[in-house]
């Protein structure tokens, strides 16, 4: 076991209709446990490493089974705090073919938004650890989250653990507090020493604008602007990808560092299992590519590998071991495992 | 077809563990509609009347399957006003043997509990109609429930429709509004014609007290408090119930005139097969009875055979036909229907 | 393996709602394979007799289906004759406490109630037989069928082969020809060996009355009747059941012979699990002691054990083994077999 | 809500293996209700209009199984007619990949198909109504069903109501009545505003050829030749299918007037969930452009998004609403809603 | 959180005929986690004390996801080998009324079974705890079995930590090597400081007779004969069931102490749901009176609670808390908790 | 029904994890029977033809339902011996995309693997056969295998049976007794009239090495290698396989003859269902058209329609028919079949 990971962010229990019916076509609601942050560290714990979820949850049958299914997969949730409220929900319609999928937000009000910024002692929280990760859905659901969320990161730099944070900027959850989203992201961002993100996410924070018909290059000059602007950044990664349908996509990755960029190739995204957490998926790789201290390329390659064996698995978390992305990235194209 | 009813309260979707799993034991849950009030519609649906749910429920997937439940069984749902909001859930643990089922609500903050007062139109929802529907839980939900609830009677009476009020008293519901429960309680019971409650019930509304051993003079003896008080209530409606397990219980019903009372007789309930919306298919039945003009003692054993057979069908709906109730009703102890 | 009996009757395909559910209630039908005589072939079957179907199925998907089932518990199906023509299914509901279960027969114009009088070449398929088994359920679905019965046990008796006859009556079937119905069964019994049948059935065909209180020597009575009537009978055998709810009953059974009865002690049957085809499995238990050999109470004992035991198993087939009867019959009260 | 639609054919109950089993490969079926003219009430009612079903079903738990998911979807259901008789059913194994799905009828001597000519009040259920829509299917399942079907459209017309026609023929319906089928199919035909069909059907029932390697010039003449004969025609509309596999496929539409046609672009479908009822998608989209007064060119757009939509949502009916076609149209290729 | 448990034992899966269906009647098995040691610490973690596993489990899909069923339930797997070989399978087949339950053992081979004597470093994982639970199962498996449970229990001894012993004998387990039986068992609980056994265990292990028709002083003269065996002993715990149907039955429980003993009051199980496991739980709950110091009478209806209540929880392991014990020992009746 | 085939080998259940989850991600399992030679001996089956499986199976409820499955899909199980021992399992993760299926054998220790050499009784089991088919996987389960194939072998050619052998080597199967292999099963290869194997298996066998980069030369050159080995060989087939994931795949076969080959053409599989097996049907179809006396192209064609559509079928048998051959090789590219 390797390394030390910390990740700070709200649990939710995902509600979704099973196969690809419609929202309560039929009377079945298959569950799941997510939440980005969560995502990521049960991606890390698969992986071989030592997490720890760091969270609010409401001490009810919903919050217990919650922090349950993350045990069960190997990460940490001694330092959960159980308070009064409501366990955060979201409901999931999958996509099919031309249909996306749809997301209904059930959140607001949760434990985890309501919890007082004082809610964690981060000293001890973040004793022996290597990294926080944070998201920047934890400033969105709340002012207290934006607090939390703060008082997380500068404990971190403090105690000299590094940094991760992934902008995951969705307006909707932000909702009357969107015109503070620049200002609190780009804040968090100048502690990060890992921003997970991409030009819109930049030009968004730093009011900018991209612009060029070549990807690459306007990626390429937005982390110019993040690195710039965010003094602690070292390393900007994000994923590219192409829809043909909800079961038919393409994905790449790019990391940035200050002098260089690795773009992974393109994989085919064939006969698409579940796309939610993906992303997560992602974060968790890159960040066992730096744990592991693998080169800049090999690590975006990981990062990728995990993405693309994250469509392969129902719910939100990540399930796959070192041995699964070894062989994806083997190019084995292995018949059956016996 | 005959009467027409119109049913005023929050419509929900129960989420329940399957079989007798706890809550979240396995990654499913079963979906069902339900509310008190949308219980009564439905059980009255069935037993043949036209029935109306007056309603608010949030525009999206989870509503609108909701109402669409609310219409396969026959009611009307024009009535119902779509508003941004979140929808009202209970999550539910089915009992067995000694183990009671437990309900875990999740409805703060629905569309239901944050609608305006004058959310509605009542003189036209209520035109044609002969009773209105209400229940306690209506008050406890808001101060807006609460006064949604005497608009709906106030005008109700004006229009001479008579009034079914349920007392429906649960403590956790209304919180911080309790000490206002006895006041706003039997403000609405002083409109009411037909209430549903027992001795419990009234005394907590008047701030009395029923004493002594024999139930059934004691009962009677706090109905004649309720007629005291209540200067339009016909009758007074009640269950009684005996607990051995979760899957065997006994139950028997009341109806209090101002001069007479009814009990049944006591009715086994071998292999209960869910609980949940028994009492509101019991005032399902006693409506019918009221309804078709009934005698008193056939409209308590109509109220509590309907109840009886709630217990045999899954969900918080009473789906039961007339036919069904009758054939309860004959006790001829038939082997299988072919 | 002792004994071979070969069952002529109609296959049909069950569809039942899941659980306790009402039919159709939510979106998914149970399906189990079934009839009278079927039923008898595979309870026969699992008590270790070597069994044959006589039928007719119609050639697609779903007759294919039905006889597989029937090939998987060890029924011959090598004489079910291939034809046009629909499949007979019937619908159930579940009962559950004081609501009954509920058939919807849906078999009119199947391939077998179509089936021309010469289907089959009876001199072939009874041959090496010790028993033939028909209910009168066929002489109801049509002409066709009535004179289907009748060649069959004409051939059973001139080749020797032992008649096992269920009256079966069910007024439902017979319809418009209902008027017919005393005369063809009572012209089936003058062959049979054998009869399933109780007071009311020999009544029905004889157009007698029985009556008194004494159950026990009505039925005595009625035997008597059968006895005189029909001159190959040797035994008359029925069950008795007393109804609690759907789920509590009691079951005994009783063997009449031209000289004497024998009744069983009575069975308590908590929790049934489905009440389908215990008639059948009772059935086959009487012909497995007739069989062998064994003497008129153990005969009768064997019966109830194996109708006792069909109500624990799932479907319209008795698929329990001897072990588990004599088990059953040894009254060990054994907790789990390990 | 606009427009006002009455549908008039047999509802049936489709009973279908689960997932890519073979039928009865598991002892499960999924129901889900059917039936072409219900499926085009449904469709037109989940885009916003007001529809109602015309038809008859037997007064059992199957039939009102049927209605009360046809009233779930928003359809009128209180012109239904409920008689003696059986309910139309079918049974369905989903294609996979190169192996086709494969539908069995046993709708044969259903309540529908027995009804007699006079069955419907044709003067007031078409009271407001601003279309009929009506299918070959009902004039092939018995001689009643294409009185009911002349009669229904000689009404119509008389009352100023457009007529929609969709030929669905299906050699395995009409069975010995298929030389009768060219005949009441045009004279169908001959009173219809707007025909769904293609050269295949026209040249069917005029007894004429269509031939040349060019699909579009042959369908235009076909369409040439149909304007000829039927002097109420003003529209012509029909998909085109490409079939590479099960769950691979493309579709495109057109629209013929009397002086012009339109072809819309072709659609890939990628991994069909199912494929039923994609042609009365079909039809309730374009009825939805011609009763909101769209431009041909938008109306065959989204006639052709309904039924590309259709492929995604298990069942028969499509329940997408404008929403989900305006996004289908918008080619925002959308990665998640949130 | 007090104590600290460390528990030795095969963990394994078991493989379940859903509902009340015979093995494979249908082709799908429910799977749950269990063994008798793997039930006892879940049981007292879930009554809120630290438990650790110490096992030996394959380094497969199968072993991994039961090691990650009881971190699930928060039992701590950090001691858990990892080896080669396979995993310990059992096959349930639920009882139904009159029918037994009745398992299929399939664990010969197993990696547990093949373990070596020196597997585990005592001195290690017994630091801190308070308890070892070892149960007669272990030596039963193997004679590398019956070395690892006497390691662990000398270790224990010199580190002065208590000593749990479940007699558990099980014939078919001990195969070839039952004549070894009574002297390791015996052996085993002359180390022990509590056995779980009554008077069947105890004089198979001594070669002793008990008699006489007072259950009540035949258990007692048993104890005696145990304490004067078992130099370490100092309480001896069981519980007698009565058995009416596989759904329905009784329970009590007895606790010796040297010098007293006390025996709970009847409890009635209805409905039972899963009874795998009961005897588990009540260890759990006597271990649970133990370690929080309750007088010996409220130790034996804390044990017999937690059995009761664990016949209402689907798999072997007992998931209720402390709130739903004392809920049950409080005699409430709750019909609800809401 | 033409030919009649006997399928020596073990059969197995099959326990895979439920659509694309993970093993043991959710709580169930769902069971299929399968096994190489069992696989074949229904495909045959289903195709048409008498077949036999001769095999060992282990007395309790799991061997039994094999037994049983078989039957139904129409093999005989007369043969099949029952003995002490366990079943053997392998538990199956399905892939989806890029990640691959995984099998987990839990086979060892078999009653099947035990079974002594002189089990069988081939001259009886042979009477009127025309082929015995037998597969590498048999002299790898243990050394009493290897035997029980070889003597299956020399009795059939001494009956002058034609003999088919599936080389299927698998390493992980053969373990400690991989350099046995080779002689092992070059042995079995000299009597076979027919081996279903490529150039890996032949050269693996015969200790050569094939090489170049033209496929078709290499597998004709090694075929040349098995004609010259293996004096009785009169047929060699195999399939290719190319993978671009776990859901889309194309396959062909070669069929060689001592003096020609013929390769089918490639077929895209899109939307696989179910992989498993997949050989096995490529087996029957290339035994049918030996049987049914088909030209050698005919032949590989129809080995390659029945593979193709294996992947369309949940589980581990083929259970098309001819008609659903037929429908491939016509290239009717059908809609849905009605």
């Amino acid at each position: 076991m390797t390394g030390n990971v910390v990740c700070l962010g709200e649990v939710l229990l995902r509600l979704s209709a099973p196969g690809k019916e419609l929202l309560l076509q039929s009377a079945r609601l298959e569950c799941h446990t997510g939440g980005a942050e969560a995502n990521v560290a049960v991606g890390l714990s698969k992986l071989g490493h030592r997490t720890a979820m760091v969270s609010v949850l409401p001490n009810n049958g919903l919050g217990q089974a919650a922090a349950a299914e993350l045990r069960r997969h190997g990460v940490g949730t001694e330092s959960i705090q159980w308070r009064d409220g409501r366990m955060g929900l979201y409901f999931l319609t999958h996509g099919a073919g031309p249909r996306p999928a749809e997301v209904l937000y059930d959140r607001a009000g949760s434990a985890f938004a309501a919890a007082p910024a004082d809610t964690f002692k981060w000293r001890d929280l973040l004793k022996g650890a290597a990294w926080l990760h944070v998201s920047g859905i934890t400033p969105a659901v709340s002012e207290a989250g934006a607090e939390l969320a703060f008082q997380a990161m500068i404990a971190a730099r403090a105690a000299g653990v590094s940094i991760s944070f992934d902008c995951n900027f969705r307006s909707r959850l932000w909702g009357d507090r969107s015109p503070a989203a620049p200002r609190l992201l780009s804040g968090l961002c100048e502690l990060a020493t890992l921003i997970f993100g991409e030009q819109r996410d930049i030009d968004f924070m730093l009011g900018t604008t991209g612009s060029g018909n070549d990807l690459a290059k306007r990626q390429r000059q937005a982390a110019d602007r993040a690195f710039a602007a965010f003094g602690n950044l070292q390393w900007l990664a994000h994923t590219d990808r192409t829809r043909t349908s909800a079961d038919v996509q393409e994905l790449s990755a790019t990391i940035h560092a200050r002098d260089r960029s690795f773009t992974t190739r393109t994989h085919p995204l064939l006969g698409i299992v579940d796309r939610m957490g993906a992303g997560d998926a992602f974060a968790a790789g890159v960040l066992h590519g730096l744990i592991e201290g693998l080169p800049l390329p090999a690590t975006a390659d990981y990062g990728v590998a995990a993405a693309c064996l994250k469509h392969t698995i129902p719910g939100d978390f990540n399930l796959v071991g070192p041995g699964d992305v070894d062989l994806f990235l083997s190019d084995a194209r292995t018949d059956v495992r016996r």
